[in-house]
């Protein structure tokens, strides 16, 4: 059985062993990548992003023993970048994988981004391939804070949903500079602290001013309370990417073909961007030039890294 | 005058217009970058990473005063990608200049990231480069949240802080499960607030037991206690950037080598990955291949993203 009838069949082995060598950026995986991108797109893809701290692990346990009462397989993607030093994904992953222990239906992993030349939108795009492949209804993205990655992760989403804590204070300013705008749920998580009501109320002006601002007729973000640790507000966060989703797939205002489009583009130039890179590196080195030399050679100021990447973008590309 | 000789003579409004063509992916800033670069190597960097929310613009304004005491010239840079939707960045910056309104002697801005193809981290260094050839003496950059990028950006620093607050609960376990080994200094701002004792003896033990995990004999983290709105504990974290400082420049264990090293791998690392990017897009699109066309090719599954991106490259490099 190849590699690619096992992971369509769902197998677990296979699949945890794929998704290792994506992280560890092992250079057979586009080959197989290529072979799996037929089996995919069907899969509905929700990201959750916010500050370490919020509890967006144990709302999306929660909510994937939602969708298990549907009968929906769930895969779930953490994407940790903390982790790249101490292990500390792996770890993670089993004591998670405890709370669906003997449900087959639902398959968690951590992405550790060990890749040592970052490619954290790349790798987490290739391995959301892998679970849509392995015939997952439902996959669910974890990613940490609000950089330049996670804007770009939410591109491979069908909802987004921002999840925040009260009395984070300018984690609300923080999203009113911006972020604001790739959300289509947000959720107050630990509302039975103090100061949540306060937290919503700000939320829906920063949203309505937005909306204003851009005079958008089109989805209008949903606020959702809740409490993971209780289970409480899991329901209404289900219902509420339920809404979302109906409304993308009206397609109406075109918001589905904007969404897979985005998606698209954000594949190509991210996987352009990391394989070229990859692949000049490997094609100096083959040439006796090193990475150390060069390196080398800034520290003594004796080059500038713009000058020595021209060379070897000169010495490497076609000329015509 | 030359833009050169304007921006290692201090020129705020050719600095400003040059940081500006950075965010903006102008094609000529790396020609003028190439031509700094001999001007630099004189600040001394310090990073500061933290989530929104946390205090950092704050604590950071008030860290630049301080340096400002000892006759230092002070440039900040805030990278804040939250910002490229509504420009958030450009208000924030007036707010803060004000702070600093009558002192030429600080230069702040922050970078929006509007770099449709992320690039983050190397507009990051390129905008320390133009600092330091500005002839700033010490330079305090800002990053949130402990995505990729800020590890990145971290390798760029001399020196950096990390910055929490008592309450978070998981933050504490995120700094645990790895980002950690990154900070030189940790800052608990808004000490006030209740659990920051806490807070300090949990970063404390973490922080001990990754040093015998590591049979680490080299710098011992240091934890300070600030509430940066009302100034204290400021001179406290002057001096512990001070003593890591001297630390690091006796390099007794080779540790600014290592730091130095990692600074300029980074650097090139970072250039090649983007201007390769750039460059293979205008070639194809000069061919008359459009990103475009490639995006819709995806979206109706005629193509996988590996394929194309093998196509580019088998096209576009050197054959031999």
């Amino acid at each position: 059985m190849s590699i690619i009838d096992q992971i369509t069949a769902g197998d677990v082995r296979a699949t945890a062993r794929l998704l290792r060598d994506i992280d560890d950026q092992v250079p057979t995986t586009p080959r197989i990548l290529k072979q799996l991108y037929p089996h995919t797109g069907r899969a509905y893809i929700v990201g959750f992003t916010g500050s370490p701290g919020v509890g967006k692990s144990t709302l999306v346990d929660q909510l994937a023993l939602r969708y298990r009462q549907d009968g929906l397989t769930v895969g779930i993607l953490a994407v940790d970048p903390t982790s790249p030093f101490s292990g500390g994904a792996i770890l993670g992953d089993r004591i998670r994988m405890q709370r669906h222990f003997l449900d087959p239906g639902v398959f968690i992993r951590s992405l550790a981004t060990r890749g040592h030349f970052g490619g954290l939108t790349r790798s987490t795009n290739d391995m959301i391939t892998v679970l849509d492949a392995m015939g997952k209804d439902v996959i669910l993205v974890e990613t940490v804070g609000v950089g330049q990655d996670e804007v770009e992760i939410a591109n491979s989403a069908h909802s987004t949903v921002l999840v925040t804590v009260p009395g984070l204070g300018d984690e609300v300013q923080a999203i009113k500079a911006g972020i604001m705008e790739i959300g289509n749920i947000f959720v107050v998580n630990k509302a039975d602290r103090q100061g949540s009501r306060k937290t919503v109320r700000e939320l829906r002006s920063i949203i309505d001013l937005g909306l204003r601002r851009r005079q958008d007729n089109g989805w209008q973000p949903l606020i959702i309370e809740t409490e993971a640790t209780k289970s409480r507000g899991i329901e209404e966060l289900y219902q509420a990417i339920q809404k979302h989703r109906q409304y993308l797939l009206s397609n109406d205002h075109g918001q589905l073909d904007e969404m897979l489009y985005k998606r698209a583009r954000t594949q190509i130039v991210e996987a352009l961007r990391d394989l070229a890179l990859r692949t000049l590196l490997q094609r100096i080195e083959s040439r006796g030039i090193s990475l150390d030399s060069m390196v080398r050679q800034l520290m003594a100021r004796e080059a500038d890294p713009y000058s020595l990447v021209q060379e070897i973008l000169a010495m490497e590309l076609r000329q015509d």
